[in-house]
């Protein structure tokens, strides 16, 4: 059933994103906000408003209960979780279907399975994309651990099978080390979890990280090609691109077909993200995740292939199937985006809120820029520091690189610090310009270039 | 020999628009201002800026040696014109030539010739290219100007040779009137300007205005798909879009290849907008004029192509040769522009200069705003209303109209009053989403709905 109105259960940039795509759509928005968010440009630009409690997230966008009771409330027929909060919370979904709307994104059965790795894997396994070689469960004969190791190669990383949050965990670079330390990761795991079960897995060296975009109807399933989000820092992505540069064609075709039968395989519908470890030295992909919601970086993906990816997986929640055959997503030039964090990057990073003054924004050909920011927004301090994302795009990357180090040149945020001077330091690294760096690669050259950043 | 640093002679959104393209490609840039336009975005965004003279263009903007001489004693090696201004003064293009600079733009023959009708016509005439039916030129014998106007087709104009600007036109719809009007035109004609020879032309009724860019090197000429320019007010346009949606692909391949067909005729170098009259009923296309500059609407074509038309003719003024095969310029989806004035439309479009308040400006996908606007900037009212440009682009032109009426309700310039209202009573207008629309018709909408604009 199409969705008529729909209830925006996040906030900032992303509630802004999908505001926009369903006033496109002739959907009548209604926005989410605690108490902190009562200015935000969301409120300011949705049809409708509802408070859904305190500050803390904890008492607002994370409240399960309390966000369904918001949108039923408000009359809502659907509900979009954006990213992060509650945007792969099966439960959350599974209330919004319970509660007799619509849920943007795939049913709770598919969130639980994608959000666990175990059963995640086991279904990448299934549908023939490669997984990062290892035992498939725990391996408690040491023969039958080593012949493991000898076929998947070194380096291989020993895990308590019982352990978790990458607690116990020891790498071994070549037999000898490995018979060393697997009696010595038998007993410290027999020690700390009372199972001295193994695991192991193959260490991906200086990998890269590429992600493919889909979408599926539940029936079809189609890919909007790759994104390459190698440059991250603590974990979190900071610039995105696509298409990946180190692919080549054919490599690309494989990574995005594997992409298209996982999701195809599990009857996927929505939007969804496949992400893959790469290894460029040896062409060889692993499956890590999908994740079953929008994600920050999806306007890469928008501007090469000239897709509405919001409005498609509002779409699809509403009853519709994919508008496009895979023949007619063509991806078209290079997309950057950049992740604009209210932090100080001579600072280590910390946080700073605090009041926008005077704010210009660049524009111009291949220019984008999503934002909740307008000059005398008050940013709260409590949430995530995502201020808005400069996405460029130009005919090829070296173009794309020049014209973000130029739209940022543009840009001023009076009133708070930002991540735009690192990305400008980037912008006019050389290794970048090549395309030469994996996902460790940003921490060193921040310990490097610290000096850069004041 | 490339460019090294160029001399903006220009102002507004114009000006902003080339400073990005210049610096994008590693050019310094050099601003020309007034003394009104010391303010501007693009002095505050340029490398260099220099004072031309005081606010009134003729002594600043138009002055062809002071402008000359500013450029040369800035050092600059290039001169960009933008439009309006000295930018098809022939005159200009060879002084700046004389003064050992590069003109971004073809020569100043070429400007010359396409600058005059009658030579352009001629031009087009020798390319193969469709022109306005007509006499080619006076005809004196009653008998051979019947047979004339019988061959064209009625309704014809009756004009006198020597005059000019609109005086002595008679439009006659059938022979009859023709034979009646023919004498009275002679003796008008003679009386008021000596010389009763008259010309005659058809006339092209209810017609499209469609426009096709090109770019030459000198040797290869490349077009970037048509433009159509419907909707204007008082001859100027203020709604373009690319495509246009009243051709199939039969006339477009046959509009594009004619506007190529001149322009290698030529030998055309920099870029150019072929204009046409198109008449839907007929499928007949007709040539009215060459523009030998960068146009206001180049965006639309640059959304569709990807193509960054304001950087290719600055290289290829640097001697560059074209970079892109025709077979390499594809065009997808649809991209609309509308002309922000800082003018009233509840008041007949009165100017309405001032300054400029709180600034929001949309984004998202789809998005760009070309602009020389800020918070705190105080419009000068001695220069054209033209405050910036929205362009949107979507897969197609109902998802590009809509989106565009979405961007429009989330753009704020307090301070001034802009024509922005009248694009979104646009988007709302039926006869605009079926685009069935011709030059005249904007006129009449605007009496029959000015209430719609208060």
């Amino acid at each position: 059933m199409p969705i008529r109105s729909l209830f925006i259960a996040n906030r900032g940039e992303i509630a802004v994103r999908i505001i926009r795509a369903a006033r496109e759509l002739g959907i009548e928005t209604i926005q989410a906000y605690s108490d902190a968010d009562e200015s935000s440009l969301a409120v300011q630009i949705a049809d409708r408003a509802v408070n859904v409690g305190p500050p803390h997230a904890t008492k607002s966008y994370l409240r399960v209960d309390g966000m369904v009771q918001a949108a039923r409330d408000a009359g809502a027929d659907a509900v979009h979780p954006g990213y992060g909060f509650l945007a792969e919370n099966a439960e959350f979904a599974d209330a919004v279907v319970a509660a007799g709307m619509t849920f943007v994104g795939p049913d709770g059965d598919m969130i639980r399975m994608m959000g666990d790795k175990v059963s995640a894997r086991q279904a990448a396994i299934r549908a023939g994309v490669p997984v990062v070689p290892g035992s498939e469960g725990r391996i408690d004969d040491p023969d039958a651990a080593r012949a493991l190791a000898e076929e998947i190669g070194f380096p291989v990383m020993i895990k308590a099978a019982a352990g978790g949050g990458g607690r116990g965990i020891r790498i071994a670079d070549d037999m000898a080390a490995f018979e060393a330390e697997l009696p010595k990761a038998r007993a410290e795991a027999e020690a700390a979890f009372g199972d001295g079960g193994l695991y192991i897995e193959k260490v991906i060296g200086q990998a890269r990280h590429i992600e493919v975009q889909v979408l599926g109807d539940g029936e079809n399933v189609v890919h909007c090609y790759e994104r390459e989000c190698s440059l991250q820092r603590r974990r979190q992505k900071v610039w995105e691109e696509a298409p990946a540069a180190c692919l080549n064609d054919a490599v690309r075709a494989k990574l995005c077909d594997s992409a298209v039968a996982l999701a195809k395989a599990v009857n996927y519908q929505g939007a969804g993200t496949v992400e893959y470890l790469y290894d460029d030295a040896t062409e060889e992909f692993y499956f890590i995740e999908m994740n079953t919601r929008i994600q920050v970086e999806h306007p890469c993906s928008e501007w090469i292939t000239g897709l509405d990816l919001v409005a498609e997986m509002i779409r699809i929640a509403g009853g519709g199937k994919l508008r496009h055959a895979q023949s007619d997503i063509e991806a078209r030039g290079h997309a950057i985006e950049v992740r604009l964090n209210a932090e100080d990057p001579a600072n280590n990073f910390m946080p700073f809120p605090g009041l926008v003054g005077d704010l210009r924004l660049p524009g111009g050909p291949g220019v984008r820029f999503d934002s909740m920011l307008y000059s005398g927004y008050a940013i709260p301090p409590f949430y995530d520091s995502l201020l808005g994302k400069l996405i460029v795009w130009a005919e090829t990357r070296d173009e794309a690189i020049t014209r973000l180090d130029s739209a940022l040149s543009e840009l001023t945020i009076e009133g708070v610090k930002t991540t735009a001077p690192l990305f400008r330091a980037l912008a006019a690294d050389a290794t970048v310009r090549e395309g030469d760096f994996h996902t460790k690669w940003l921490e060193g050259w921040l310990t490097d270039n610290a000096a850069r950043l004041t």
